[in-house]
Protein backbone atom coordinates (compact mmCIF):
# COMPACT_ATOMS: atom_id res chain seq x y z
CA UNK A 1 0.00 0.00 0.00
CA UNK A 2 1.68 3.44 -0.96
CA UNK A 3 2.21 6.12 1.63
CA UNK A 4 0.51 9.17 1.46
CA UNK A 5 2.34 12.87 1.87
CA UNK A 6 0.08 15.84 2.01
CA UNK A 7 2.55 19.17 0.97
CA UNK A 8 2.77 21.23 -1.90
CA UNK A 9 6.00 20.32 -3.72
CA UNK A 10 7.08 23.84 -3.76
CA UNK A 11 7.74 23.36 0.10
CA UNK A 12 10.77 22.94 1.77
CA UNK A 13 10.23 20.64 4.27
CA UNK A 14 7.69 18.66 1.84
CA UNK A 15 10.12 18.25 -1.15
CA UNK A 16 12.59 16.95 1.53
CA UNK A 17 10.37 14.06 2.77
CA UNK A 18 9.86 13.56 -0.71
CA UNK A 19 13.42 13.12 -2.08
CA UNK A 20 13.55 10.72 0.31
CA UNK A 21 10.40 8.79 -1.02
CA UNK A 22 12.25 9.00 -4.48
CA UNK A 23 15.62 7.69 -2.99
CA UNK A 24 14.10 4.71 -1.93
CA UNK A 25 11.61 4.15 -5.11
CA UNK A 26 8.90 4.11 -2.55
CA UNK A 27 5.62 4.35 -3.86
CA UNK A 28 3.66 7.38 -3.02
CA UNK A 29 0.40 9.32 -2.94
CA UNK A 30 0.81 12.75 -2.65
CA UNK A 31 -2.18 15.64 -1.77
CA UNK A 32 -1.36 19.22 -2.24
CA UNK A 33 -2.44 21.21 0.48
CA UNK A 34 -3.17 25.02 0.13
CA UNK A 35 -0.66 26.97 2.26
CA UNK A 36 -1.77 30.65 0.50
CA UNK A 37 -5.48 29.44 1.81
CA UNK A 38 -3.76 28.12 5.27
CA UNK A 39 -5.27 25.33 4.49
CA UNK A 40 -3.08 23.28 6.95
CA UNK A 41 -4.14 25.27 9.35
CA UNK A 42 -7.77 25.06 9.78
CA UNK A 43 -7.80 21.15 8.88
CA UNK A 44 -4.48 20.56 11.20
CA UNK A 45 -6.56 17.82 13.19
CA UNK A 46 -7.72 16.17 10.15
CA UNK A 47 -4.36 15.79 8.48
CA UNK A 48 -2.62 15.12 11.64
CA UNK A 49 -0.30 17.34 12.44
CA UNK A 50 -1.68 19.01 15.87
CA UNK A 51 0.60 22.15 15.04
CA UNK A 52 -0.70 22.89 11.78
CA UNK A 53 2.21 22.60 9.45
CA UNK A 54 2.98 20.82 6.56
CA UNK A 55 3.87 17.89 5.37
CA UNK A 56 1.85 15.58 7.28
CA UNK A 57 2.97 11.54 5.90
CA UNK A 58 0.81 8.80 6.52
CA UNK A 59 1.67 5.04 6.36
CA UNK A 60 -1.18 3.27 7.21
CA UNK A 61 -2.85 4.04 10.68
CA UNK A 62 0.58 5.93 11.62
CA UNK A 63 0.33 9.91 10.90
CA UNK A 64 3.85 11.36 11.24
CA UNK A 65 4.86 14.91 11.55
CA UNK A 66 8.39 16.52 11.07
CA UNK A 67 10.15 16.52 8.39
CA UNK A 68 13.70 15.37 9.28
CA UNK A 69 11.62 12.78 11.42
CA UNK A 70 9.87 11.28 9.13
CA UNK A 71 13.08 11.47 6.88
CA UNK A 72 14.85 9.17 9.62
CA UNK A 73 11.39 7.21 9.47
CA UNK A 74 11.81 6.19 5.78
CA UNK A 75 15.52 5.82 5.40
CA UNK A 76 15.23 3.30 8.37
CA UNK A 77 12.05 1.59 7.60
CA UNK A 78 13.02 1.08 3.38
CA UNK A 79 16.85 0.49 4.52
CA UNK A 80 15.59 -2.76 5.88
CA UNK A 81 14.70 -3.55 2.39
CA UNK A 82 18.07 -3.38 1.05
CA UNK A 83 17.89 0.25 0.87
CA UNK A 84 20.70 2.59 0.93
CA UNK A 85 22.13 2.90 4.79
CA UNK A 86 21.40 6.84 5.08
CA UNK A 87 21.55 6.47 9.07
CA UNK A 88 24.65 4.24 9.90
CA UNK A 89 22.82 3.37 12.97
CA UNK A 90 24.73 0.25 13.50
CA UNK A 91 28.05 2.30 13.46
CA UNK A 92 28.36 4.83 16.95
CA UNK A 93 30.34 7.33 15.29
CA UNK A 94 29.05 7.37 11.61
CA UNK A 95 25.41 7.56 12.73
CA UNK A 96 26.51 10.43 15.40
CA UNK A 97 28.04 12.59 11.73
CA UNK A 98 25.04 12.49 10.60
CA UNK A 99 23.39 13.42 13.40
CA UNK A 100 25.91 16.06 13.34
CA UNK A 101 25.19 17.54 9.85
CA UNK A 102 21.75 16.86 10.04
CA UNK A 103 21.71 19.46 13.46
CA UNK A 104 23.81 21.29 11.29
CA UNK A 105 21.52 22.07 8.32
CA UNK A 106 18.65 22.40 10.91
CA UNK A 107 19.77 24.96 13.02
CA UNK A 108 22.35 26.67 10.73
CA UNK A 109 22.12 26.87 7.42
CA UNK A 110 18.37 26.56 7.04
CA UNK A 111 17.82 29.53 9.41
CA UNK A 112 20.50 31.44 7.21
CA UNK A 113 18.98 30.40 3.69
CA UNK A 114 15.35 31.30 5.05
CA UNK A 115 14.68 35.07 5.14
CA UNK A 116 16.44 34.74 1.35
CA UNK A 117 14.24 32.56 0.24
CA UNK A 118 11.19 34.77 1.81
CA UNK A 119 12.37 38.08 1.06
CA UNK A 120 12.63 37.19 -3.17
CA UNK A 121 10.26 34.29 -3.21
CA UNK A 122 7.73 34.79 -1.01
CA UNK A 123 6.96 38.65 -0.81
CA UNK A 124 6.95 39.08 -4.44
CA UNK A 125 5.24 36.12 -5.72
CA UNK A 126 3.00 35.43 -2.40
CA UNK A 127 2.81 38.71 -0.80
CA UNK A 128 3.28 40.99 -3.94
CA UNK A 129 5.94 43.27 -1.84
CA UNK A 130 9.35 44.29 -2.48
CA UNK A 131 11.75 42.63 -0.91
CA UNK A 132 13.91 43.79 1.82
CA UNK A 133 16.87 44.29 0.25
CA UNK A 134 19.42 44.64 3.17
CA UNK A 135 17.88 41.49 5.31
CA UNK A 136 19.00 39.67 1.66
CA UNK A 137 22.30 41.23 1.83
CA UNK A 138 22.60 40.25 5.85
CA UNK A 139 21.46 36.90 5.36
CA UNK A 140 23.67 36.04 2.37
CA UNK A 141 26.77 37.18 4.79
CA UNK A 142 25.98 34.60 7.06
CA UNK A 143 25.50 32.04 4.74
CA UNK A 144 28.79 32.75 2.93
CA UNK A 145 30.64 32.02 6.64
CA UNK A 146 28.21 29.22 6.95
CA UNK A 147 29.25 27.07 3.61
CA UNK A 148 33.37 28.27 4.27
CA UNK A 149 32.49 25.92 7.29
CA UNK A 150 30.87 23.21 5.18
CA UNK A 151 33.95 24.09 2.39
CA UNK A 152 36.78 23.12 4.87
CA UNK A 153 34.49 19.93 5.75
CA UNK A 154 34.07 19.08 2.43
CA UNK A 155 37.98 19.20 1.46
CA UNK A 156 38.54 16.54 4.59
CA UNK A 157 35.66 14.55 3.35
CA UNK A 158 33.71 13.62 0.30
CA UNK A 159 30.25 13.93 1.72
CA UNK A 160 28.81 16.08 5.14
CA UNK A 161 29.09 13.23 8.03
CA UNK A 162 32.06 11.50 6.01
CA UNK A 163 33.08 9.32 2.81
CA UNK A 164 29.15 7.89 2.82
CA UNK A 165 26.15 9.42 1.33
CA UNK A 166 23.73 10.16 4.37
CA UNK A 167 20.71 11.94 4.87
CA UNK A 168 22.09 14.91 6.45
CA UNK A 169 23.36 15.56 2.85
CA UNK A 170 20.01 14.93 1.28
CA UNK A 171 18.15 17.16 3.27
CA UNK A 172 20.39 20.17 2.27
CA UNK A 173 18.32 19.53 -1.17
CA UNK A 174 15.36 21.97 -0.97
CA UNK A 175 16.91 25.13 0.54
CA UNK A 176 20.10 24.35 -1.84
CA UNK A 177 17.68 24.41 -4.52
CA UNK A 178 16.06 27.36 -3.80
CA UNK A 179 19.17 29.62 -2.78
CA UNK A 180 20.99 28.55 -6.36
CA UNK A 181 18.20 30.00 -8.23
CA UNK A 182 18.99 33.04 -6.46
CA UNK A 183 21.20 35.93 -7.65
CA UNK A 184 23.49 34.42 -5.04
CA UNK A 185 24.54 31.04 -6.27
CA UNK A 186 27.75 32.02 -6.04
CA UNK A 187 27.86 31.44 -2.28
CA UNK A 188 27.87 27.48 -3.86
CA UNK A 189 29.13 27.53 -6.86
CA UNK A 190 32.33 29.52 -5.44
CA UNK A 191 33.61 27.04 -3.50
CA UNK A 192 35.15 24.72 -5.16
CA UNK A 193 34.30 21.34 -2.60
CA UNK A 194 30.85 22.93 -2.10
CA UNK A 195 29.92 23.26 -5.66
CA UNK A 196 30.94 19.90 -6.49
CA UNK A 197 29.44 18.43 -3.64
CA UNK A 198 26.07 20.00 -4.67
CA UNK A 199 26.76 18.75 -8.11
CA UNK A 200 26.56 15.07 -6.85
CA UNK A 201 23.67 15.44 -5.12
CA UNK A 202 21.57 17.31 -7.59
CA UNK A 203 23.53 14.30 -10.16
CA UNK A 204 20.90 11.26 -8.44
CA UNK A 205 17.82 11.03 -10.69
CA UNK A 206 15.19 11.45 -7.38
CA UNK A 207 16.75 14.67 -6.29
CA UNK A 208 16.39 16.02 -10.28
CA UNK A 209 12.50 14.59 -9.99
CA UNK A 210 12.01 16.58 -6.89
CA UNK A 211 13.35 20.26 -7.66
CA UNK A 212 11.86 19.91 -11.10
CA UNK A 213 9.00 19.93 -9.19
CA UNK A 214 9.71 22.35 -6.62
CA UNK A 215 9.77 24.74 -9.86
CA UNK A 216 6.11 24.75 -10.67
CA UNK B 1 38.89 7.51 31.10
CA UNK B 2 36.23 10.72 31.07
CA UNK B 3 34.72 12.70 29.20
CA UNK B 4 34.98 16.58 28.76
CA UNK B 5 32.77 19.06 28.47
CA UNK B 6 33.22 22.70 27.31
CA UNK B 7 30.69 25.53 27.69
CA UNK B 8 29.05 27.33 31.32
CA UNK B 9 26.41 24.99 33.34
CA UNK B 10 23.86 27.92 32.41
CA UNK B 11 23.67 27.65 28.83
CA UNK B 12 20.44 25.49 27.84
CA UNK B 13 23.15 23.35 25.34
CA UNK B 14 25.39 22.55 27.57
CA UNK B 15 22.72 21.54 30.47
CA UNK B 16 21.34 19.52 27.93
CA UNK B 17 24.53 17.52 27.46
CA UNK B 18 25.05 17.68 31.05
CA UNK B 19 21.49 16.17 31.79
CA UNK B 20 22.18 13.54 29.23
CA UNK B 21 25.67 12.50 31.44
CA UNK B 22 24.14 12.52 34.44
CA UNK B 23 21.35 10.65 33.91
CA UNK B 24 23.82 7.55 32.22
CA UNK B 25 26.27 8.59 35.38
CA UNK B 26 28.91 8.62 32.95
CA UNK B 27 32.37 10.47 34.85
CA UNK B 28 32.89 14.40 33.09
CA UNK B 29 35.20 17.04 33.30
CA UNK B 30 33.23 20.11 33.02
CA UNK B 31 35.36 23.36 31.38
CA UNK B 32 33.83 26.63 31.68
CA UNK B 33 33.74 29.04 28.38
CA UNK B 34 33.23 32.64 29.07
CA UNK B 35 30.08 33.39 26.90
CA UNK B 36 29.92 37.33 27.78
CA UNK B 37 33.67 37.47 26.98
CA UNK B 38 32.82 35.69 23.59
CA UNK B 39 35.57 32.90 24.43
CA UNK B 40 33.89 30.22 22.29
CA UNK B 41 33.60 32.67 19.17
CA UNK B 42 37.81 33.37 19.33
CA UNK B 43 38.30 29.94 19.85
CA UNK B 44 36.05 28.20 17.98
CA UNK B 45 38.86 25.45 16.52
CA UNK B 46 40.78 25.00 19.30
CA UNK B 47 37.57 23.87 21.21
CA UNK B 48 36.16 21.74 18.02
CA UNK B 49 33.13 23.42 16.95
CA UNK B 50 33.56 25.41 13.65
CA UNK B 51 30.92 27.71 13.89
CA UNK B 52 31.72 28.57 17.30
CA UNK B 53 29.06 27.99 19.70
CA UNK B 54 28.94 25.85 23.06
CA UNK B 55 29.09 22.87 23.89
CA UNK B 56 31.66 21.33 22.47
CA UNK B 57 32.08 17.43 23.69
CA UNK B 58 35.23 15.17 23.66
CA UNK B 59 35.11 11.67 23.93
CA UNK B 60 39.04 10.58 23.30
CA UNK B 61 39.90 11.80 19.61
CA UNK B 62 35.86 12.75 19.23
CA UNK B 63 35.08 16.45 19.82
CA UNK B 64 31.52 16.44 19.19
CA UNK B 65 29.16 19.40 18.79
CA UNK B 66 25.25 20.24 18.57
CA UNK B 67 23.70 19.66 21.85
CA UNK B 68 21.00 16.98 20.17
CA UNK B 69 23.17 15.02 18.26
CA UNK B 70 25.38 15.12 21.42
CA UNK B 71 22.96 13.82 23.45
CA UNK B 72 22.13 10.80 20.77
CA UNK B 73 26.04 10.39 21.14
CA UNK B 74 25.61 9.33 24.81
CA UNK B 75 22.06 7.99 25.00
CA UNK B 76 23.60 5.12 22.19
CA UNK B 77 27.02 4.76 24.09
CA UNK B 78 25.74 4.26 27.38
CA UNK B 79 22.53 2.12 27.05
CA UNK B 80 24.98 -0.57 25.63
CA UNK B 81 26.45 -0.67 29.24
CA UNK B 82 23.27 -1.76 30.53
CA UNK B 83 21.70 1.97 30.80
CA UNK B 84 18.01 3.23 30.09
CA UNK B 85 17.12 3.13 26.59
CA UNK B 86 16.13 6.78 25.51
CA UNK B 87 16.10 6.31 21.74
CA UNK B 88 14.52 3.24 21.15
CA UNK B 89 16.15 2.60 18.09
CA UNK B 90 15.77 -1.33 18.09
CA UNK B 91 12.00 -0.54 17.43
CA UNK B 92 10.66 2.03 14.33
CA UNK B 93 7.57 2.83 15.86
CA UNK B 94 8.66 4.12 18.94
CA UNK B 95 11.94 5.86 17.95
CA UNK B 96 10.19 7.84 15.39
CA UNK B 97 8.10 9.12 18.43
CA UNK B 98 11.37 10.00 20.11
CA UNK B 99 12.23 11.71 16.96
CA UNK B 100 9.17 13.64 16.22
CA UNK B 101 8.95 14.82 19.90
CA UNK B 102 12.86 15.88 20.02
CA UNK B 103 12.22 17.54 16.44
CA UNK B 104 9.30 19.58 18.34
CA UNK B 105 11.21 20.30 20.99
CA UNK B 106 14.23 22.03 18.91
CA UNK B 107 11.78 24.10 16.53
CA UNK B 108 8.93 24.62 18.11
CA UNK B 109 9.20 24.97 22.49
CA UNK B 110 13.02 25.95 21.88
CA UNK B 111 11.96 28.97 19.67
CA UNK B 112 8.84 29.81 21.40
CA UNK B 113 10.40 29.95 24.53
CA UNK B 114 13.92 31.34 24.04
CA UNK B 115 12.92 35.24 23.59
CA UNK B 116 10.89 35.17 26.90
CA UNK B 117 14.18 34.42 28.27
CA UNK B 118 16.14 36.15 26.37
CA UNK B 119 14.01 39.72 27.48
CA UNK B 120 13.83 38.29 31.14
CA UNK B 121 17.47 37.08 31.83
CA UNK B 122 19.82 37.78 29.44
CA UNK B 123 18.92 41.38 28.56
CA UNK B 124 18.81 42.78 32.29
CA UNK B 125 21.62 40.45 33.58
CA UNK B 126 24.14 40.55 30.96
CA UNK B 127 23.48 43.25 28.85
CA UNK B 128 21.93 45.65 31.55
CA UNK B 129 19.20 46.62 29.42
CA UNK B 130 15.34 46.42 30.02
CA UNK B 131 13.40 43.75 29.01
CA UNK B 132 10.57 44.36 25.96
CA UNK B 133 7.46 43.51 27.01
CA UNK B 134 5.27 43.18 23.71
CA UNK B 135 7.95 40.76 22.56
CA UNK B 136 7.71 38.41 26.50
CA UNK B 137 4.16 38.67 25.97
CA UNK B 138 3.59 38.11 22.29
CA UNK B 139 5.72 34.73 22.86
CA UNK B 140 3.89 33.50 26.11
CA UNK B 141 1.07 33.58 24.13
CA UNK B 142 3.11 31.52 21.13
CA UNK B 143 4.35 28.66 24.39
CA UNK B 144 0.82 28.72 25.90
CA UNK B 145 -0.69 27.59 22.36
CA UNK B 146 2.01 24.89 22.17
CA UNK B 147 1.52 23.66 25.17
CA UNK B 148 -2.32 22.88 24.92
CA UNK B 149 -0.99 20.87 22.12
CA UNK B 150 1.45 19.11 24.34
CA UNK B 151 -1.48 18.85 26.89
CA UNK B 152 -3.30 16.87 24.62
CA UNK B 153 -0.43 14.83 23.90
CA UNK B 154 0.48 13.82 27.57
CA UNK B 155 -3.34 12.94 28.22
CA UNK B 156 -2.50 10.20 26.21
CA UNK B 157 0.60 8.43 27.13
CA UNK B 158 2.78 9.50 29.97
CA UNK B 159 5.46 10.17 28.36
CA UNK B 160 6.01 12.88 24.81
CA UNK B 161 6.94 10.02 22.82
CA UNK B 162 4.20 7.40 24.23
CA UNK B 163 4.35 5.62 28.03
CA UNK B 164 8.40 5.38 27.96
CA UNK B 165 10.62 8.17 29.50
CA UNK B 166 12.80 9.48 26.44
CA UNK B 167 15.12 11.65 25.40
CA UNK B 168 12.45 13.66 23.91
CA UNK B 169 11.48 14.58 27.52
CA UNK B 170 15.08 15.01 28.71
CA UNK B 171 15.43 17.57 26.40
CA UNK B 172 13.14 19.58 27.39
CA UNK B 173 15.20 20.71 30.79
CA UNK B 174 16.95 23.32 30.19
CA UNK B 175 14.31 25.84 28.66
CA UNK B 176 11.59 24.30 30.66
CA UNK B 177 13.63 25.10 34.05
CA UNK B 178 14.37 28.55 32.90
CA UNK B 179 10.26 29.22 32.02
CA UNK B 180 9.12 27.66 35.27
CA UNK B 181 11.59 30.65 37.15
CA UNK B 182 9.64 33.29 35.02
CA UNK B 183 6.77 34.89 36.04
CA UNK B 184 5.29 32.84 33.59
CA UNK B 185 5.22 29.54 35.23
CA UNK B 186 1.78 29.09 35.07
CA UNK B 187 2.80 28.17 31.12
CA UNK B 188 3.99 25.31 32.88
CA UNK B 189 1.53 24.65 36.13
CA UNK B 190 -1.99 25.28 35.16
CA UNK B 191 -1.77 22.68 32.71
CA UNK B 192 -2.45 19.97 35.04
CA UNK B 193 -0.57 16.55 32.41
CA UNK B 194 2.20 19.13 31.55
CA UNK B 195 2.87 20.16 35.07
CA UNK B 196 2.90 16.34 35.97
CA UNK B 197 5.45 15.23 33.33
CA UNK B 198 7.58 18.25 34.34
CA UNK B 199 7.28 16.84 38.09
CA UNK B 200 8.44 13.37 36.41
CA UNK B 201 11.34 15.13 35.31
CA UNK B 202 12.05 17.27 37.50
CA UNK B 203 12.57 14.11 40.37
CA UNK B 204 15.23 12.25 38.95
CA UNK B 205 18.33 13.52 40.81
CA UNK B 206 20.03 14.31 38.04
CA UNK B 207 17.40 17.34 36.53
CA UNK B 208 17.68 18.44 40.29
CA UNK B 209 21.65 18.60 40.11
CA UNK B 210 21.46 19.88 36.54
CA UNK B 211 18.79 22.43 37.35
CA UNK B 212 20.55 23.49 40.66
CA UNK B 213 23.89 24.25 38.92
CA UNK B 214 21.91 26.34 35.77
CA UNK B 215 20.73 28.82 38.99
CA UNK B 216 24.59 29.95 40.08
Amino acid sequence: MAVTVYGPSYSTATARVIACLEVYGVEYRQVPVDLVAAEHKQQAVLYGNPFGQVPVFEDGDLKLFESRAITRYIAKKYKRANGPDLLKEDNLEESTMVNIWMEVEAHQLDKAVQPIIFQLLVVPVLLGGAPDQKIVENSVKNVEKLLDVYEARLSESKYLAGDFFSLADLNHLPYLHYLINTPYASAITSRPHVKGWWEDLLSRPACQKVTANMKR
